[in-house]
């Protein structure tokens, strides 16, 4: 599937809004702006942001309206790419093909430029409606028994052994929550009834588990030097099985929507799960 | 002057919201909470949420419905400590007579612990009113213009030679700026008029400028390894001049207030600028 060309448009939407909410380059201090911007735009599949838009346009919503909330949470996704990439944490020299912003702009630099993206997301959904619960959802997804709770986990793992109890939980709050946060805070710049808001939650975390399963299969499958993985505790049939049981929940919690208005979150689901790279 | 003993009703009551906001230790992932908790429940002066406390006051609001920011922006300050100590920063191995926070739970839980603690900070924001306002305050505050602006500018003057313009931007963007978002937050939630919030703008402005001022001619009399600092620019004695001076602009934008709602306010800027240690 042409993925950025059934998506083209909204893509084009979301980088115009990215490049505007990131700090111009020649703004003090110009070292930490180059970083923010050289994190953020470069390329990726800016699912997130994505997720976010069809949320809104699924509850019947204005898709414009939720690029505020889009923009926050690939911001917020970048910093925790920059600081994931750290020495202290996974020393990765190289992301989507390029160093890693600490390679380019020193550690400290990198480390405050994730700081920034943060607090910009969070700048950013304050300017959001309605606020409250966008910070909400955002802060809540990004926290210790979120994301970084995840990552802590993550850590934790990778020098001993691992039980799916502990992988399920990795992929749930390293990645899930993100994609959670992301729906979520579309459906409510769109006006979601709590039973829209539920059945996306549901969503949501099937496609974040399913996503994260095929991430390592296909990581394990390139011979990309270990990190905690699902296949340490079964193997890759069974992790690709898995993945489409959680397709086809995902699937099915979007049976409440009209079909043209469910379209955009049926092809991300099946994006996620039936991609070979 | 008794600093502690003039606000103990006020510390007791920020110290047992920290408290109650910050996740248990025993919840997973435990490692995580116990260095969140453990930079934050470390004694410190509690400066910016007394601050928060006592611009509510003086606007005529109620006190207790401060406590939400105040402790949003302890949590806050509490952050950008961890990060500031880590080895690509600082690298500091005490704070406050005990082991940093990667000195205890190594550096990619400081890192993470750190991360968590912003997060927190805007989770607490979200449930105070008005949520919009109050998060706008502290991203600005927290972003690339402000604390995090002035850390990269601090990193970069330590390895050159500095002008007093950029020592100022310093001064302004690494303390000032957190100082202004504590007592406008605090005003905010007092419910306070745009020239009353104006007059505790100007306020923060000098208490913040004179506090770091004060900060580095004590540095500089302990004998404390040389980070950037004014007397490189300046003598102690000039220095001790220009933070009497920043604090009777401090006392004198005060005036607008009842005196009983305003000695709070009186109080710590005099003891930011008169203290010997």
């Amino acid at each position: 599937m042409d993925f950025a060309g059934r998506f083209e448009k909204w893509l084009r939407c979301i980088d115009t809004a990215l490049i505007a909410a990131l700090p111009p380059e020649n703004r003090r201090p110009a070292v930490l702006h180059k970083a923010m911007r050289y994190s953020v735009l470069s390329g990726g599949k800016r699912l997130r942001p994505l997720l976010c838009l069809a949320a809104a346009d699924a509850v019947g919503g204005e898709v414009r309206q939720a690029l505020g909330p889009a923009v926050a949470v690939e911001l917020f996704h970048s910093y925790t790419l920059v600081h994931d990439d750290l020495p202290c944490m996974d020393n990765d020299d190289f992301r989507r093909g390029r160093p890693t912003v600490h390679r380019v702009f020193g550690e400290a630099n990198a480390l405050l430029a994730g700081d920034a993206l943060q607090a910009l997301a969070f700048e950013v959904l304050a300017g959001a409606r309605p606020a409250d619960r966008l910070v909400l959802e955002l802060a809540h997804a990004a926290g210790s028994t979120g994301v970084v709770g995840g990552q802590v986990e993550d850590l934790a793992a990778s020098s001993g052994k691992v039980d799916e109890a502990t992988v399920k939980y990795i992929h749930q709050h390293k990645t899930a929550d993100l994609f959670g946060a992301a729906v979520r805070m579309g459906a409510l710049v769109g006006g979601a009834r709590a039973a829209d808001l539920k059945a996306l939650t549901e969503y949501a975390r099937c496609l974040g588990l399913a996503f994260q399963i095929v991430d390592d299969v296909l990581d394990g499958a390139s011979g990309k030097p270990a990190e905690l993985s699902c296949l340490s505790v079964y193997d890759a049939e069974t992790a690709r099985r898995k993945a489409r049981r959680l397709r086809d929940r995902a699937l099915a919690s979007l049976k409440r929507f009209p079909v043209r208005r469910r379209v955009a979150l049926e092809d991300m689901v099946r994006f996620a799960v039936d991609r070979e790279h």
